[in-house]
């Protein structure tokens, strides 16, 4: 028996996009797998009468707020990025007992709490909260830190957070000079027209928060995270040459750590040995070592940015809860 | 509110006697994070009568198997290894509606399908089949192929999965012989005192069949595993100072690929280019490489062997199903 599982997306950019193209591409396989069919119910748009390459009919297409939240949905995916209009919409799906699945750190890190309370009251109605995209993109370390490692004595988590910047890292390596490598960055889609939040660490800061969230506890909001993004392009390029010549590696680094009853966070570039495994991390990679008592460090890593890889992780949000067993037993 | 769940161990070895410490170090700290308590009932040894160091009372050992069937338990952990006392255990408790934890690779070889089966069946009396710790330790591979990326276009698993003859390759790597070796891994608890299963790539091969079943819902008894292991000692020193002279490094790989309808899996110690992920993994670590279309390759790596390692991936799987919300709301 398969379920259907009316889903209404909102922001079809880069990441919503991808969602669209990654669910006409994959409804029949995980209907078959997984027994479930997801229908696209509506999809919230900045402006409605503007072509689009996605396979979305136009008649799903709004550019209206209250007609959107008015659609029945089982499922809403907020990936519109920025605070009012997406706390709006996390608010409203919440309270109507419908799962809300978002790629949204900056939400979270100022709402995720108050969020994750509203998604347990009105848990019984159906209301839950996911966001596996907000972190690490296609990396899936918001679930490894939500159900597998919190509880047992995590003690740190370190990470390279950032995919833009570690792919500006990656070409000015290469020899490129910051303002190619920016413009590669944005071809590729791993760089928005202004990357401020990345090339400042603002970013990062948001996603170390978050985990610092899921692994110790702590309110996102109230977390200071001391940050310093990159230097300025001159002599971030000067940085880079030297750091080569020396055998080292620069990467922007996020680091959480429990330090008695609290928490201490901080973003910042670092310059690495070449041994460690941050100082491997290429491209637009993301990767992360969670830090635990009983098992050492677990290390999770893979594509921390573009519209394939954050569709990805929302579309394993939106697997969540179908039954494991179903696809187990058939084999 | 806090719920009591009556937990009963079998085995009390390396990782049975890991996990009881566990529970006992962590349970209040779960107690008030999850919302759970996790009781020990009952515990399954092979003679009673022998003095232990784990701190659960002695009137709770049992080595009489009809007495630890009927004990009261909401789940059971199978963590004595082995197949046929093993899966009678599996089978008694998913048939009466309970959740079975195990860590066992063999059984879930040979019976995964039909053991998950069950579990379906059962699942309204509130069964289900859990085991994290049968595939690479500490390392959350078995959630993730689970969970995060199945039914997304899954292409490839690639891994060092196998902690005892990775860690005696590393060992070699630094000078040892390879009788010093295989002492050392003992006396560290890596590897058995017969490691023939380890040795001749047939752990490996267990465990990457049964990635394949959750990567590719391929029956794992039914997938042929061109299974090569370590050479013999004598040649074994040789090719690690060859590949050392060289640059490169030795490693036993698993791989499953898929290849039209059908997937075909190895293991093999292979010769890796410094460069390569695998070659980078030390001691009795794992990687897994889970490469899939939309996501490109998503790693996920930590400790592959050791009770303690183990033991937490077994307690990640008690601590499933509890609410992520309970804990993330409290912040």
């Amino acid at each position: 028996m398969t379920t259907t599982l009316r889903v209404a997306v909102a922001g079809c950019g880069t990441v919503g996009g991808a969602l669209l193209d990654l669910l006409a591409q994959h409804g029949p396989a995980i209907a078959r797998r997984a027994r479930v069919r997801y229908e696209v119910a509506r999809v919230l748009v900045r402006d409605a009468g503007v072509p689009r390459s996605t396979s979305v009919p136009r008649a799903l297409l709004t550019d209206d707020l209250e007609s959107f939240l008015a659609t029945p949905a089982d499922i809403v995916v907020e990936a519109i990025g920025g605070l009012d209009t997406a706390e709006a919409i996390a608010r409203h799906t919440l309270g109507r007992g419908r799962r809300l699945v978002t790629a949204n750190k900056a939400l979270l890190r100022a709402s995720g709490p108050a969020l994750a309370a509203l998604a347990e009251r009105h848990r019984a109605a159906g209301a839950a909260l996911d966001f596996e995209a907000a972190v690490g993109g296609g990396v899936p370390v918001v679930r490894l830190l939500r159900e597998s490692l919190a509880g047992h004595g995590l003690r740190g988590v370190r990470g390279v957070l950032n995919g833009t910047t570690n792919y500006l890292l990656s070409r000015l390596e290469e020899g490129a000079t910051y303002a190619e490598a920016l413009q590669r960055a944005q071809r590729a889609g791993f760089a928005e027209a202004d990357p401020t939040r990345d090339v400042t660490g603002l970013d990062a800061a948001d996603k170390i928060a978050v985990l610092a969230w899921l692994g110790f506890g702590v309110d996102p909001a109230g977390l200071e995270v001391r940050t310093a993004g990159l230097p300025a392009p001159g002599a971030l390029e000067r940085d880079v040459r030297r750091a080569r010549a020396a055998g080292t590696v620069i990467r922007l680094v996020a680091t959480a750590t429990r330090v008695g009853d609290g928490v201490y966070a901080r973003v910042a570039p670092k310059v690495l040995d070449a041994a460690d495994p941050l100082a491997r991390v290429r491209d637009e990679d993301n990767l992360i070592l969670l830090e635990s008592e009983s098992c050492g460090v677990v290390s999770v890593g893979g594509k921390g940015a573009g519209g394939p890889a954050t569709a990805s992780a929302i579309l394993a949000d939106l697997l969540r809860g179908t039954d494991p067993h179903a696809t187990l037993s058939a084999a």
